[in-house]
């Protein structure tokens, strides 16, 4: 492809996760951030200001606005689907932020209702771009350790989100669980089965909610394969993200993020190394700026989204499965997402 | 206590485990080994020889010798409850390896034979004496990582057992995962609730035994604990032995064991380990001379065994249960073995 | 400090040093690199291109330019002297790479012209900008293993530079251990004596040209600490840039660094990370950033360079006094630069 | 061979490590300690008590004793040269702690006198038995990292010794650092000169005394391999015994040992090991085993010891030409012991 001008970008939501992108656009030079819409104007207006972007109130502003290769969705999950189906009819790329929708029918509607498009829409399951775990995936992939066998996933975040966000998140299996289920079907595309166990452990907030602050997923691939995600709400010692891809002929894992290599020894212990990312802008950093370069790539070639809608569709299916199988302790069947786009 | 002389010990069984425990029990300073039993005398034979104890065909000489201090049961599986009967009768303190049997009413009719002895039964669940695993313990119950909230073992054996072996186990549950299911209870004593997945992924002659080849198994502790196991029967790297033990103020690990400290540099990889210990012998060597010495500690002070026999039974139970879960899909509920005896 | 314009910076030289100073100002928000000067004039239109800046062949060209803020030396070690003598007459900022001068009469002679400026001179000794480096000294600084005692450096090229670039390097300790003999004053500023023993265990053309392929440096500093530093010319497994901090109370250490942390588990070995990052580029990649950083503020605030001109002056004593010590099987005593400017 | 019967074995000194070496004949199926011989006879009364062997108070008392195969020599290093050749005289194996003697001239008077024997005689290095060191040594013998161009030891002691000992030690050259340079020589046998520099940086008592109380020492082998030793008498963290084997294909490193893998993960720091071996008697606990089989071995079949009594001799020379570049402040060339017995 010849890069002869820059693409011309739009970004939805001026948030934590809108912040992130708003960054990455300015700082590539080969895409250009246009436009920043946020109904909460003064955030736009800040953020815009720090990256040469205007700000604007209405995505209607961001969808008369000529010239526009893609945009960005990072406003609240509600905002989603409609905003997708805004850029497929104006036939602008769209990278969107997890997850579709909470409800599975808004989701498999807007799936009917786009379906037939050739615009590119990407799902935002960063941790695929994670360098580690793209690694792994990419040996296993390559059948550096045999076949695929198990998948051992331990994901807990550092700290629960405050209790309003928790109470409109969908629950543990669609808010944070589903960036797992992503990450097992990055390895076990066809997963046929889902078990999952939710408890409470440490905090009652959550359980007045009617949520989970600890689950264990266990997930059934078609070829035998099983995956195992460990999740907790908080995390003593940081953001901890890891997974071992277990095969045949061996095994590759990827370990958490240390800001360097530096390691202490002393009376009291050896060996210790400094304290982990502590959350997902740290860890994730560089898996962001290789999202959006894989969503500029598709704009640029039309070459197919990865993760695509479908990817978010399927992991939405399966945290709900999840969450159906901690409410009855039955082990819950999935059937793939039937083709018709992809 | 003084040792003012040397326990007198007998061995069932002359066969791999049995040949542990008759080394460990030669090489203990007050320790001796009396007699070893053995209906493939030519077996016990050479072991005696090499340990310089006596053999003997049957069960009814060891009884029949005078100044016994305790038993080793490493006779088969089948022979276990008929053998700690006749310890107790005789008032002589048993070490019976795992399982007390295949059938549960089995285990726990005998169970109400023993009942109200003070004779020690030991159970050998020999991985609560491995130096890592029990320093892990330790520190969870010192409170170094406060509340326990999630403990994630791995237990991979090296390379299936021969087809005949497996045929007779009892299943994957009973055979191999009880020894993580005892770990589990190790440090979550009262489990509540077992759900488990099974799959073959690797071994048509498993499959064709109708058991699993792989398993995960998930427990449900009554203080909201979550325990996750995961299992092959097979592993390229060797005996594959983890468990991390997370709580609310941090985490503790215990890794696999490598011969030497020894790293390697190169062109295709850098800090490379040595293969890991390949199988039980090797990696819990130490394990068991620590559980020897705990029951030898046992006989000489009267204290109470641990793991015990009721240890064995609440095992064996949720071993059971997992057995049913993976049949069924469903999570089965377990209760605590009832008092009477521990 | 308050940033109300980009600071206008020009580039001596476009080779692969200059490249990644070229992209690092290119990239900084705060930075407009103006001009690339390079006698070979094509490199520089190239680089110039890339970054949006303006190719020129002559330095005077270069301190013609108005309303310049610092220039950054890339170009050959013979250029150096002159070019840090016209920034300070023309009251420009130089960032410059090392070594200032391959003798150190004409650095001195330099020193001494420039001496009573207040021109900010900073010297490229990249590594002291490293992560990992620079958090070792800061902790050991902050006391943390109390009183630093003895300072372990080992530091290997992948590979030898070409035959011509040795010829005129100056020696394995002008040219390359001169980084290290930088970074033992980072930990140890004052170092009295300089003990050298330089061997060719595999380059004959090295041996030819009358240097060595490896060697060992010791230093003694003047509160009794001992710094060691390893070179080679040769590394199978990549860039090898580690170091120890050893104090009273414990050590710190820095290890090298992999792209990611995954880890390989196999029959042939276990806990294999991946090849470490190839060279200077790779390993060094945000030090180079960060050292820019340091200028720019420097330049901003008329803070002191750190490392300063006479760091430069005095790890080219220390690679002298290596020179000599090596050849003549003597320790040499040095003094510290005497004070005049700093 | 054929072991038809156990070898009996006397020990000089029940001190400290006449302690390791007795518990390790009297654990070893195929040796048996008969004698322990010290003037401080309570010593050796209550460790012969212990190990069932007799106590006798002089060295007339062991050699008269009939049917002995071989004496360990772990009393004072006064008593070194004398006791060998006595033992010569009887036909009767030793093995020797280090060093043979603290003065050169009465090593090779000694060596002199033996010369001639085929009684096997070894030196107490008992480092080359150590599991990882000996590892690193066949696999670099092996050729897996080509050709060996560089080793570095780092050896640290806990803390130092009593200030009486140490007045009477010989420097630390010869009474420490002796054991790093036979592991140098384990690795490079031919080593033609020794640069060393002393320092005193936290011990007014060992400077007092006119000894050092931390070194380096650069070794430089026939074929142009650098060894480089970092001492100290004192380490927080426990006792620092480390090697790192250099070659032209890659690199071998042998770390410190922890009693068990666990790891810990706090807000603190994550993946702290367990403080390190505290001393010799745990660190090298299966090194001095592996020693004492290998001394048996020599005697059964009359293979040369290794180390052997000029493998002594040659460390001597070392650490006597470490002294003297220390106090000198240059090199010093050495030769390799002439033969004449080996």
């Amino acid at each position: 492809m010849s890069i002869d001008r820059r693409l011309r970008l739009a970004l939805f939501g001026s948030g934590r996760i809108g912040q992130v992108h708003a960054r990455n656009v300015a700082a590539h030079p080969d895409l250009e951030l246009a436009l920043i819409a946020d109904p909460f104007i003064d955030g736009a207006r800040r953020l815009a200001a720090a990256t040469g972007a205007r700000a604007v109130e209405s995505a209607d502003e961001v969808f008369a606005e000529p010239g526009l290769d893609g945009v960005i969705i990072g406003s609240p999950t509600s905002t989603h689907v409609g905003l997708i189906e805004q850029a497929v009819r104006h036939g602008i790329a769209a990278l969107c932020e997890k997850p579709i929708d909470l409800d599975l029918d808004t989701a498999l509607a807007c799936r009917e209702r786009i379906s037939g498009t050739s615009v590119p829409i990407m799902l935002g399951f960063n941790r695929r771009f994670d360098p580690a775990f793209a690694s792994v995936q990419a040996r296993v992939a390559a059948g550096e350790v045999g076949r695929l066998e198990q998948l051992t996933i331990i994901s807990r975040d550092p700290a629960p989100a405050p209790r309003d966000y928790i109470a409109g998140s969908g629950g543990i299996f669609r808010d944070m669980t589903i960036h797992d289920l992503d990450m097992a079907r990055f390895f076990v595309p066809d997963i046929t089965e889902v078990t999952a166990v939710g408890t409470n452990v440490f905090s009652s907030d959550i359980e007045e909610l009617g949520d989970y602050d600890s689950a264990v997923v266990t997930l059934r691939g078609r070829g035998g394969e099983i995956v195992t995600i460990t999740n907790s709400r908080h995390c003593a010692f940081g953001y901890d993200q890891r997974l071992e891809a277990f095969g045949a002929d061996g095994a590759l894992a990827a370990g958490n993020v240390t800001p360097t290599t530096v390691r202490k020894y002393g009376a009291a212990g050896t060996e210790a190394a400094e304290a982990y990312q502590p959350f997902f802008l740290e860890r994730y950093a560089q898996a962001y700026q290789s999202e959006l370069a894989a969503f500029a790539t598709s704009i640029r070639t039309g070459a197919p989204c990865s993760p695509s809608f479908d990817d978010g569709v399927a992991a939405l299916i399966l945290a709900n499965a999840a969450t159906e199988s901690a409410a009855t302790g039955r082990s819950v069947a999935v059937q793939p997402v039937t083709a018709g786009r992809d």
